[in-house]
């Protein structure tokens, strides 16, 4: 818990920070803000990363000494883990090994570390580590705040989503008075795109069907787009909620072919619609409005099944209604 | 300034309320978030527009009771002219004679009012009923809460624009601490559009090119293409921002058929670049960043001339960044 980690913040003196693979907003933004709070107490921080940062957070103070690093190679009194359901999750080998404090806000996490401070309460790890920041008696620096609200930002859906609380909103306009420009930091997220993420869309979207009277939507990305767009990862980053606009479409299905007869598939909803029971059946989970899942075969006959499952689940949304009133 | 206001509301008891035709979500959020504060105080009022409320905004509390109006047709001790620079923008006859009183954030506003209350460093009229209730000592009822949210969220871009301060946040904060559900008036916001806005979309991404080496974007839609969707009013909202997503996209034109040669133009750009200084070449005008103009004639050639007004502007701009270093 929080009493723990700032007991442990003063006692030590050499800290590693990690995240998952292939970071989030959060997952950055959390690591790097750790990062300036811990050095403006005078202690030695780094933040090491397995693969590259992702180009949107790649503006924020201090990314450019994040250390891309697959084991353990240096010694670190504590190495602190943000945002990872358990001890493998940032792909770095001798982890497991280090005294870790697990930092998250996801309630699933499995408790693997030294030290444990889980919140379920907070919207984004960012909102803990300000609150981390504030029970150390820290200032929120310039470097903290970008840092902190970029985690927000994302996390939230710039404040979109349902975990956006009155704290959230509160922690904002405290980073906001700490010198975050809010529009830097969407520009940074929202505008730094290729090229290709408009040619992907372009045809992406002439793809879009609906499905069951229209609450169902399904969107194709193929490989040979892929290439003809000269796309990279994360280039289609929102394009599954582009038909959820329309007011009558509750389910959304990004088909993304990623090899001969295979997809990766994201599940998007509104509501109480629950879309990571469906991505379960296949194999899959996530969240109730955003879940994941894989399937391979015939791309039509796939693409059926999960349709299919979607009505389902939507039906069965409907009768629940029904009955309640 | 706010005492008068609040002085005058003391000593009247019938209000009117009204904001400019077409109005946007700090329009009909303001005006209703101003309703409820008036009601809880035990005054008379009612909001009256001219025209019909947007979608988007019907499922506010007191939407429906908003009253289509052309003219003053009922006594009121005074009228509330809500984010309009002058008399004549609500489109109601009439108003002129009343004892109005103008509430405004933008510093352009005429002063036309009986009485005028204009606050530039406010992000929306929606910051200034939330301080207008705190300086009349009400309470910030779940009502006034979503109304003046609605507000916030729509003339900040979902607190995107760089119209959004510390004050923003707290005052988001404060309205949620009141019963705001973030995600649902998200929902009304972006996911409210009929299918026609997909359609729409997909015909007018296919038609995005790049020009000045890729620092500027052009989009068209035609009257076939709206026909072909079957799109209502609105369902192009944001479509000009698409192309601002890639980075080394500067300034984007989003060109709308409206007429045999006939064309309403909108631009967008990032940083400093701007777009109100081209749109006045054409007889238009706007902010920095977002501005509009009409233009007649062949649509190559009115295009071009716009893409070239354009970069002018954008050299301009790296001639000056050049000279400041």
């Amino acid at each position: 818990m929080l009493s723990q980690v700032v007991e442990l913040i003063e006692n030590k003196n050499k800290f590693g920070i990690t995240t998952h693979i292939k970071p989030d907003g959060d997952g950055v933004g959390s690591s790097l803000g750790l990062y300036w709070l811990l050095r403006s107490l005078g202690k030695e921080a780094e933040v090491i990363v397995h693969g590259d940062v992702p180009q949107s957070y790649r503006s924020l103070p201090g990314a450019e000494m994040i250390r891309d690093v697959r084991s353990i190679d240096r010694e670190y009194d504590a190495v602190f883990v943000i945002e990872c359901s358990d001890v493998s999750r940032p792909g770095i080998e001798g982890l497991e090994k280090q005294f870790t404090v697990n930092i998250d806000h996801h309630s699933t996490s499995e408790h693997f570390g030294t030290v444990n401070w889980i919140d379920s309460t907070a919207s984004a790890v960012g909102e803990m580590i300000y609150n981390l920041c504030k029970a150390i008696g820290g200032k929120i620096t310039r470097e903290i705040a970008e840092c902190v609200y970029m985690a927000l930002v994302t996390d939230t859906g710039s404040f979109h989503f349902s975990n956006t609380t009155d704290r959230t909103l509160k922690v904002a306009s405290e980073l906001v008075k700490a010198g975050v420009k809010p529009a830097e930091i969407s520009e940074a997220v929202y505008n730094n795109y290729p090229w290709s993420r408009v040619e992907l869309m372009r045809q992406v979207v002439a793809t879009i069907k609906r499905h069951d009277n229209g609450r169902i939507a399904t969107m194709r990305q193929t490989l040979e787009m892929r290439r003809i767009a000269g796309a990279v990862d994360g280039d289609n980053n929102g394009f599954v909620n582009i038909p959820l606009a329309a007011r009558e479409v509750v389910a959304s299905v990004y088909m993304r072919e990623v090899g001969e007869g295979k997809y990766r598939v994201s599940l998007r909803s509104k509501g109480d619609i629950n879309v990571a029971r469906v991505a379960e059946k296949f194999g899959g989970g996530g969240h109730n409005n955003a879940a994941g899942l894989s399937i391979e075969g015939d791309w039509d006959t796939a693409e059926a099944e999960i349709v299919n499952k979607l009505r389902i689940e939507i039906n069965q949304y409907d009768i629940n209604s029904t009955e309640a009133d």
